[in-house]
């Protein structure tokens, strides 16, 4: 049941593009190895360091701290928890290094043949808090086919400021009812919806591992869902 | 001589990457000939739409327009010219389509190929006055690799203003040492070079065919210069 009016779709990325955590904690684990770090709970650092994506963000949104891209918010988290983790030994490249994991993370298994097939239809970009070079480098590594990027920095604004959704609608050239916004989060599909937006819903009920506390399902009435990227190709007609 | 600093290529795309003067001239031809248009002059048609770009920048420049996005800028100097050029029984979704030419440029014979060499050791980028949609529909079709995509409507400003060169480095999180412009026009490469990133000069002699009147070589001490894509690619190292 593709939608005909849709021309683009806009994809949240952590969580719905990429599997942050796993790749967190398979590289650390890597990179733990090469230095003899032992002992480092890479689970709980992962975990932890996504904890704060939303309070750091939010921080930002009230202006208690000046505009910050999401590179920068990664590594004061980082900063935060090396003592707490036992990473005092990091040197300044290394904490680079990992803070970069953010740049490194890799796809689910259905995200490449997904937007393979979407792309041969539609304008797909990112939707996402990252920023620019975060964003392209994640997808020059993953091979994720984006036509173009759309990122916080780009707005100034993190999602779910109105400025981000009707900022890529714009930039698009676009209706808000050509532009559908795919993700894992209701409350991002929420947002979306209430500036015009189609929505795509995912389910991605393993993002958060055992600690995932919401969005095992669709809780609103969303243009698509699906369990898959495939699954919204099959429905948009790819 | 790859330059050891620079982690990034942005593009200049008009002339440069594309050639738009010969793609117009044969998607008219095609265009005309679908609707029985005859004796329509689409070599004329080319180099005056092209004549009305940099003066059509300026007025908004001036704040005698407000922000346009180039798509706007390209029908309102197309609407100028239909009745010079004889095209006034176009129907809206004819003048449309022919203004979307703009959108489906041909590469230069050597841009794909050079731009594929110097995408497996940067970052690449056009820094262009088109805008989002119009550089993304033109990289979809002609398969150029782009990793994201500066544009005019980014940051409400034409090239050679500093917000553009610096408003690309910002988003990229580099210095503008780590940044190469590359253009087939000596003022832009002047700009950016003015605010600190390195340069490379491609000779597109044949850009605007018998009315060229400059950029036939390279009158600045530009990092590198060349011929082709594939000579920057030699250069840069890939």
């Amino acid at each position: 049941m593709a939608i005909p009016e849709v021309k683009a779709l806009v994809f949240d990325t952590f969580g719905t593009v990429v599997d942050w955590r796993s790749s967190i904690i398979r590289q650390g684990e890597i990179f733990g190895r090469d230095r003899n770090l032992t002992g480092i709970d890479w689970t709980g650092l992962a975990d932890q360091w996504r904890a704060g994506y939303a309070p750091s963000m939010d921080r930002v949104r009230r202006g208690e701290q000046e505009w910050t891209p999401l590179d920068k918010l990664h590594r004061q988290r980082l900063e935060e928890l090396i003592p707490k983790f036992g990473l005092e030994s990091l040197s300044e490249e290394d904490r680079d290094w990992l803070c970069r994991v953010w740049h490194r993370l890799d796809p689910w298994p259905d995200t490449v043949p997904g937007l393979r097939r979407l792309a041969q239809r539609y304008l797909l970009a990112p939707l996402s808090n990252g920023n620019v070079t975060l964003l392209a480098n994640m997808a020059k590594r993953a091979g994720l086919p984006w036509d173009c990027i759309f990122a916080s920095d780009i707005f100034k604004h993190y999602k779910p400021d109105p400025e981000t959704y009707l900022g890529a609608v714009e930039l698009l050239g676009m209706k808000p009812g050509e532009v559908m916004m795919v993700a894992a989060h209701n409350y991002d599909l929420q947002a979306a919806a209430s500036h015009g937006l189609r929505t795509g819903y995912i389910n991605r009920p393993t993002e958060y591992g055992p600690l995932q506390v919401k969005d095992f399902k669709a809780t609103g009435d969303w243009d698509v869902i699906g369990e898959s990227m495939e699954d919204i190709a099959d429905a948009m007609g790819c």
